[in-house]
């Protein structure tokens, strides 16, 4: 079936924003945590996280200004601080339930009853249930002309995790912390590994490691 | 366990990618085709493309100027159009081969055993046997000054799918379509679905449908 640039414009809003979100293919599912300038705790799931580079370490984020994310975008905006959990098939269920709109003087921690983690030197939340999550500082902020959406990005300052799942050569195996996947706006996933594969070379072909 | 910034800046720098790309949860497995100015094919498996925006259809891409995707890249500015085809559990590991580093002169599809396909109104070649593809046209591109990657952002010009994927509501099945999800650099994992939920709302719990 082809699908034209005219096409996609001329679908309803809805149905655009359900199709054009499948095409990247699968997102991480992470939940966001803030506070405010009170700070009253704020949380909410993301499936925009994207990796930007290793050294420093540095994360991507998209968020849209008029969304139910608004609170977070403004929470990291003041504070500069925010959290990035992973969410994992225990607690995919309170995770999405946090995109619902709650008043911004509820916190989504109790509404959905996730526990709120501190750390010192870290004035956002993490998430308690969460198997791997990490604290940033934004380092940079922009609005993304083409649509207005902004991208954030941030360097980690603390990094939590299950020893466990840390292998020799550093690779976390984010399956065995029943972390799970987004596709489109809606589906979450688990996974089922293929395998990992050796460096790839022109005069070779890869093979399963691991 | 508690890794700090610290220890993450003092590791040995492969573990340090091998952890740090691990992060952000499961990411897209893409592949990008190109042709350079001499319309040589160019085919480059990334995990770092990512939703925008619906309206206009709105992708980004994270390309690093050093690596084995710099013929993509340069491609890229070159034409100004590019194809993202997304990789299915049958074409994984040729995927993974496209990051050997092949010489400029040699296409990978030959190398890998990838079909290139070609649509009218586009420079670049698809993969046939991808499952779900698109071409785009270049909209912008930056440095991110933090660490010189570049963020290349396209607008789609056509869409290949196959109809029985995509739901009334305009979701695409990708997992009917066996598209494949990466971890760290080098970690392919198939998918098996939990649900999709119901639009959350703050006095409702989310409910499995579809």
């Amino acid at each position: 079936m082809k699908v034209t640039s005219d096409d996609i414009k001329n679908l309803d809003d809805r149905y655009r924003a359900n199709l054009v979100n499948s095409l990247s293919g699968f997102k991480s599912a992470n939940l966001v945590g803030t506070v405010d300038a009170n700070g009253r705790t704020n949380l909410a799931i993301v499936s925009s996280v994207f990796h930007l580079g290793a050294n420093p370490p540095l994360l991507g984020m998209i968020s849209r200004p008029h969304t139910v994310t608004r609170d977070t975008l403004e929470n990291i905006l003041t504070t500069g601080e925010y959290t990035i959990n992973h969410v994992n098939s225990a607690i995919w269920k309170q995770a999405h339930q946090t995109s619902a709109r709650y008043p911004s003087d509820v916190s989504e921690f109790e509404e959905v009853g996730l526990t709120p983690e501190w750390q010192e030197g870290v004035l956002a939340p993490f998430v308690a249930e969460s198997r791997l999550k990490y604290s940033l500082k934004l380092v940079s902020s922009q609005t993304i002309e083409l649509n207005g959406v902004m991208l954030l990005i941030g360097e980690i300052t603390q990094l939590y995790l299950e020893r466990e799942a840390v292998s020799e050569g550093g690779y976390i195996d984010i399956e065995s912390l029943d972390t799970v996947a987004v596709s489109g706006l809606d589906s979450y996933h688990v996974i089922n590994g293929i395998g990992r594969l050796t460096y790839a070379k022109p005069n070779t072909k890869p093979e399963i490691f691991g």
